[in-house]
């Protein structure tokens, strides 16, 4: 598989103490999956200038897209704007199409539109605007670094509007067999199956409820053809 | 506050597919906040040698203490325990003690425990086990690198046999004040108690909810006087 790859980089002390379950990774992550961009790594890290600019530039280099949630807010815990802008080593002010964007939320912009308010207008020098539907204040593109928001419903609505930008892969298919063994009880056979079938992955997920074990075995190709025909022998090897 | 740190690795195709949600994640840093470790940094990475090797050199040196999830099973796509021993520069194999703790979930021992069981009595050189009093295949410390199982109700065990033999620090305490504006228009004040009030961290997390958006403002330390003092001060700047 040759599509475009990517990683995630999630800003927030709230997840790393434990205060909130993260849910804007796993909805990248379904939404890469259907258009065919690879998640290959996420990295959730605390609001900490040296963390994040250290992330953005050891992950840049690597993938095709970055994308980020967290941290663009007005508040004095919001350093990812600037954090960008320092991994890139460019310039970062308030610019008037930002500005503009945020202007939307004011009915007398000039006078409400405050030192304080416009720090959400401020984007690294040679960004791309990421319209924020909801609450107006601008994510952004620079280079391959896409900076979102970190509450869900807006970072869900700029991923919407950016994603159809992004030039996309082949959409990676995936069937799901069940099956009712301990992995130990399978895996030999199992192994031997993925071997003869390296152009798909196959992968095994242990579960374990209500006291009884069992393992989804997940088949993923962009060839439906192939997802079919491997789900096909796995079936017949451990369900027949 | 110099409480003990920790990083984690998520090892899982599973997650970066967007087809589970990771929940040991969020276990694992709700449970280090209670016994005053601090989580500080969180990588999910795929089934990849490269990638798992990495991730543990990366952040073992960095941290008191690295947890893993996943990828220590019987399958062909469990490679965490042959990671973690390369990343170290040990040498990695079936040993007894292992092997007597996975021996007991079968009858007749000497016959069922097959190689392809056997996988998981593999640790690397040095270890020390992680007792699984669920399905009996042990996890590992090696060093400060802690490896577990990603089934969360075994993860979940493991952790809770292993979280009292290390160091804890000191419990972080917070307390949430919620604030019904947006954080434009309590930035700048927020802002100076924050300044004034370092030896706490103060955090402010946005939300959205039915059309009206809001803040929590989370005050953490150490110390219950100075959490209930700030929390006091924020509550009279914007709820007085």
């Amino acid at each position: 598989m040759s599509n475009p790859t990517a990683a995630m980089i999630v800003i927030g002390d709230e997840i790393l103490s434990g205060r909130t379950r993260d849910s804007n990774m796993h909805h990248l992550a379904k939404q890469l999956t259907l258009v065919g961009i690879d998640l290959n790594e996420v990295r959730i890290v605390a609001d900490d200038e040296d963390e994040i600019v250290g992330a953005v530039n050891a992950l840049r280099v690597k993938y095709t897209h970055v994308f980020t949630s967290g941290g663009i807010g007005p508040t004095h815990d919001d350093i990812t704007a600037d954090c960008v802008a320092k991994a890139f080593g460019v310039s970062i002010g308030v610019r008037d199409d930002a500005r503009a964007a945020l202007a939307q939320n004011y009915d007398n912009p000039e006078t409400e539109l405050t030192e304080t308010r416009l720090r959400m207008a401020r984007v690294p020098d040679g960004s791309v605007l990421i319209d924020n539907p909801i609450s107006k204040a601008p994510g952004f593109s620079t280079g391959n670094v896409h900076t979102m928001a970190g509450v869900p419903k807006i970072f869900e609505a700029m991923l919407e509007g950016l994603l159809p930008k992004l030039g996309a892969g082949k959409k990676i298919l995936s069937q799901t067999v069940d099956v009712a063994q301990k992995e130990g009880d399978i895996a030999k056979i199992l192994g031997q199956i993925a071997k003869a079938n390296s152009d798909t992955a196959i992968g095994s997920y242990p579960y374990y409820n209500d006291g009884s074990f069992g393992c989804k075995l997940v088949v993923r190709s962009t060839n439906a053809d192939r997802v079919a025909a491997v789900a096909a022998e796995i079936e017949a090897a451990f369900l027949g």
